[in-house]
């Protein structure tokens, strides 16, 4: 990313900050450390010895600021949650409401109801008004009480909608798609003289935003996909000559392929869509781990978009304008049986597919921490007047990332990175399929 | 099944048993209630009123008898996993084992590798001796240290095999297909007037042997499948018009299905193999729910077994005989998608298939204790001399069953039952689909 | 148990069942299989030979009834848990309230707060009204969403506010102390001429309930006193001359150390209450494994009932009339750290106490399945009207059990049965501490 | 800190690299990125403004050198672990074993038993070699395999004792005092002339290390407390006037109490070593939360260095040099159970201490992850002749930190920080008590 000016940094804001925070009641009494609107984390960090890092590129530092741009006591704040479900987004809405009402003293938060769609004036839900008592056990249990949903809705009318409820300050809890929606309500609004504070939640099973260290929900999913990978190990292992076949979600990044191969460690193959892979070579490696007598069985885990080379046909765009990948699980199954069939050779394939399972259910703890961190600092960013900013973490900070820049590129694994040579370590599978 | 006689009942010993037990290091001292020959179980135990019981047809109590036909100094026992993996068979393997080792004091037990295949003379590998060592902890993980395997080999051969290694007493872990392969061996001995005892361990994930209260790995099966259906329901409940399908093992029987679906209490509709369902009726009854604004999200959850009438085409068998069955889940999933998509009404239909994630599992606390049960038992019938019999429990008793009687046929949920009772007021889906 | 009689087992009914339960809406159309009031299920199934079973000692069998004796539609039911919160509660609660209106279209069923005391009419609060949308979901949560208590209230009192809001069925979730004041409600509202319907679910997490293959909860308990043994276990064998002591509940049984044992099968010694043992021997014990270099570990699984006498002091009582039991875990933490420091052996003991961890969460799979079939027997028994009565399962059949009987006598584990044989093979621990 | 000089972050070295690490086979084929040894990572990275940062206090970044000191195929390496156990050790041993065999070709890898006491040539066992089969799935299961232990050894009896079996690079896992111990024994090494590279493997329950992000084991231990506040959470809530009191580890720094109540949500007071209270203060405000008719319960959450202020009596020391803390735990039951008992209010305290529960347990997926990470760089360190320095995390990068540096203060929670302000607003209670 070479082509980042100092001027992709800088966060909108909706104007001077002149209520004072540490007059709020629920500020009141505690040792607040109020963040500098100064303060910035720097893109990158690794120096070369004792010499000057390039800190022009530099993200503004998220927290509590010593002056907001709203009156709490006259906020109404709006919150809608996009796209998949995904581990944590109850927790995220518990924390943006409390947050909101007993750090800030607002009074109204209203919940609308499955994504977009609830922003839509003439085919949305009526919003659900959030309180104490239907947020405070959210937390353990999955999905989104709010409902979630694909596909888009105009800006303008999106900003009517919210302007009919009087909502100042609209949390975006999405994916990339659902951040360019941000975006565009943001924009909107301005084009509209419409004082909207649009702050994004990144959220994606994927982890594939960008300036995120990771996503909120992915060591929950992370977690799941390495149970179902041992349950694979387990069937490869102990039948006869067996092949333990797993997909898991990852549409164009394959951290949770990546990250769950390193967490069981009962991995032989892991086929990403960031490293192309050689079919007939992965077959013929296989072959040789099978038909050895001291393997004879293999585990094999696959993003669902990997190899989508390897497959004909067209493809299909989804209601959030992300590409439909063929299976490549089924694919896999199929290929692998017919070649050991040709070969004569009896093989024992097992096909997991978890799919959903690995995004529905409640966080972990330290996806819990995580995901009300992300809120809180979420309504921090909206309280100081930050607009169309997404709350990040770089380098273990929490940071204000400008959505045209958040969404600018799709995080993936660097194929010459420290996360896919530990991957390669842990598999022994080659660098590159195909030129070994 | 009336036509049960007393002589079916009837259990096969090897010969008069002389040698007593209680001279035995690993039971001296212990106040062991030893089980009298003459003990039985009646078939049934439901009176009308304070009459008399036909005790006629009653199983053999299992337990320690007082006296032995083995001398276990000589003892060489083997062991035999068949068949699809399951929750427990490592408990299975240790408990027989350690019961043989230490209650006995039988020094030498191997374990025969990857089923029937271990005990081919020609194919098989040579049998793992086991000692406490390398079984002292196989209880935490799941699958078979032994591995398994499907298929058969002429039991004139496994009788050879198994004399050419001097073992006078076999367990053979595996479901209906396996049983009948230990039927042939017993028979097999006793035409070559080889005194081995062959005792069976029923093992099923499907519950579908009979006379068993219910078989191990039962329980964490149907708990693995309550996860996946809680999943399936998050992701119907807050997805817009959200439809949640499972598809779970059940090939004959549906109790997996019936169970998960009592534990999990979110679901909608439940189909087995044991009940007919009407396929437009169930799809008219989701449009229902679909359509109706207080509901809007549906969970059905579908046992592999079951509408097979409704798909075409022929049948294929597996290597243990067993009818593979047309996929029943990917059917509904388009069946569904293509109902809605002709009414032009959304739908996001999930589909989930945890498939073999339910089996390979290390079992629960309840599975663990039942499991090593059955093997302690198990060992207790072969050191009586008895053969051609399977361990079972019925009425919360462990019992002796013949195998040919437990062969007979496979056990399926009794749609007049208490049990498809509950399931039908747990899921308030009509009795009889296509007749309401 | 000997002095049994028949009359021990007679059921005490409200009066004639005039009411048909098949013009039901919750049973229209269900194949239901009403169970007549002539079966029974005999105490004891063991027969010797083709002999006759003693039939006259028999439960009465549970289930739905052709006919009824309370009029669904005028039926007010309450419900009130008391004592220790216990896995499945909440199951119970669910179960019981849909049955009730789903199954025979009651429309008023109130929960009373917390134990008896919310039957208290000068101190209760007022109850809660159960419907569909505050249960529905309460499955999932441990504890009681009615709150419970230990102590009682004169009958006569409690009598009163069940008239106050014209209660005609109480069901009393509870263990022997509540069963007790169950049947005192029930005398008392006969004595005041007021048709109630008593019917006791039994709870205990001990399992000490007479009558009761197991009672709910247990499973989840044992589940969870196996993972702190292998904690135990854990810290044992890897510190440096470790030792394990794990006190686990268990005031006068101690099933749950004995299955726990089982389940984890990392005990060499498990203390109960049913089983004295000398606290010399003991302590020798351990000094010989923790001596030995090729063992040097030792675990140590105690119920908190067991070695009562070795502790000198008082004892005192609870508001539920339990003993109040001394610290054996405490006590024995002192004692082998003592013993060892005299010796001038360096052990490392580490002390576990799980206490509440056991019955404060959700249950497991197969809990909730059974706790929930509890509570429907237990609606099924009201609307026949019986009263005085206790839902029992033995032989693996729901039963009732007059609460005369039930209380009788607490279930204790037989140091001559086949659970403690089997605890004993598992822990190579002496039959009799002190006499080998 | 603010007397860091920049060479208080110098890395001792053996000597120059002179062995090329790309003609490994193990890295052989890998598209590695080698790390430079000017790569540094500076102490603080939050600017003011596009200002300079100070770059000269900076960590030596860790990673994969391009050329090594030691020729691997000459190296013997040896592992220990030292202190409690945590979640993760086996993953550190099993991740130290397959990079030092299989990225740099190590063939003789030993590990001391039971901690330094290991390194004692009086009084240790003999070494363990590790292979593939005896470390290929360790990382399943908590404890180590190589036993730990307490206490020290004179460095240069270990010394010694490495110099027999000819080591020449040892991996010392363990907390504080074990670190003290590697500087010591790099120390007399160096005394000694013998070129041993001693690196450190942080290791704490508490997360007591400095400049880590955070130590592994830490989140899989908040999960476990978590489970256990919720747990008393449910105790309280549901039994009449419920406190539910939870003591977790936490010597000097409060992080795992911190951590659970932001995963938990559920905590009313949370008490750390960090921050003082007044103990009447904390009664009175319990018995506000317990006669307010509207909650009448709370949840306390007290890590077990915290008040020792408030208890009398003289202090312990154990075999590591920690200070042995009195129980606050018991302590706080006592006075809460008498401050209520003096005021005549009924109260129900249930008091939780899962102790060892925490870190006895295999880890989750994210710390298997870290933890093989740590070990792989420490081995990276290793190989580049680095010595008497710990692996640490800081910023999300992985770095050295010379031992001298990481063992000169501990980390603690600073009470006027982010985590302590979250805290605070996820318990409302007051920043200081006693001032409020």
């Amino acid at each position: 990313m070479d082509d980042l000016t100092p001027s992709d940094f800088q966060v909108r804001r909706l104007g001077p900050c002149r209520f004072p925070a540490d007059d709020l009641p629920g500020l009141h009494g505690l040792v607040v450390h109020f963040v500098d609107d100064h303060e910035h984390i720097p893109y990158h960090i690794i120096t070369n010895g004792p010499e000057l890092l390039n800190t022009e590129l530099a993200f503004e530092r998220a927290g509590v600021r010593r002056n907001l741009f709203f009156d709490p006591s006259k906020v109404t704040a709006g919150i809608v949650t996009c796209g998949g479900v995904c581990p944590g987004l109850n927790d995220v809405i518990r924390a943006l409401f409390m947050s909101l009402h007993y750090t800030y003293g607002v009074t109204r938060v209203l919940g609308f109801r499955y994504g977009f769609r609830g922003l839509d004036p003439d085919h949305g839900k009526p919003p659900m008004e959030l309180n104490k008592d239907n947020v405070e056990q959210i937390h353990t249990t999955g999905g989104t009480i709010l409902g979630t949903a694909r596909g888009s809705v105009p800006a303008e009318k999106m900003v009517q909608r919210l302007k009919d409820f009087n909502v100042n300050m609209l949390f975006v809890v999405g994916g990339d798609g659902s951040q360019k929606g941000a975006h565009a309500i943001s924009k909107a609004a301005d084009d509209a003289d419409y004082p909207l504070a649009v702050i994004g939640v990144p959220k994606t099973i994927d982890n594939d935003i960008d300036f995120m260290d990771k996503t909120f929900g992915l060591d929950s999913a992370v977690a799941c996909a390495r149970d179902t990978i041992d349950a694979a190990h387990t069937e490869a292992r102990d039948n006869y000559h067996g092949i333990g076949l797993v997909k898991v979600m990852g549409r164009d990044s394959g951290f949770i392929a990546a990250l769950a191969t390193l967490a069981s460690l009962n991995v032989n193959y892991v086929l990403v869509p960031e490293v192309k892979f050689d079919l007939d070579e992965l077959l013929a490696r296989l072959e040789r781990r099978i038909t050895d007598p001291k393997v004879h069985h293999a585990v094999v885990v696959v993003a669902e978009g990997a190899g989508q080379d390897l497959m004909k046909g067209d493809r299909n765009i989804d209601a959030s304008g992300n590409v439909l990948h063929k299976d490549i699980g089924l694919f896999l199954k199929q290929e692998i049986n017919d070649w050991f069939r040709k070969k004569g050779i009896e093989v024992n394939l097992k096909y997991f597919d978890p799919s959903y399972l690995l995004r529905s259910q409640p966080c972990n703890a330290n996806d819990s921490i995580y995901a009300a961190g992300l809120a809180q600092y979420a309504v921090h960013a909206a309280m100081a007047g930050r607009t169309d900013v997404m709350i990040g973490q770089r380098h273990n900070q929490f940071i204000h990332v400008p959505i045209p820049l958040a969404v600018r590129r799709r995080k993936k694994i660097d194929p010459r990175g420290e996360l896919w040579l530990r991957v390669l370590q842990a598999t022994g599978q080659p660098a590159v399929f195909g030129h070994a």
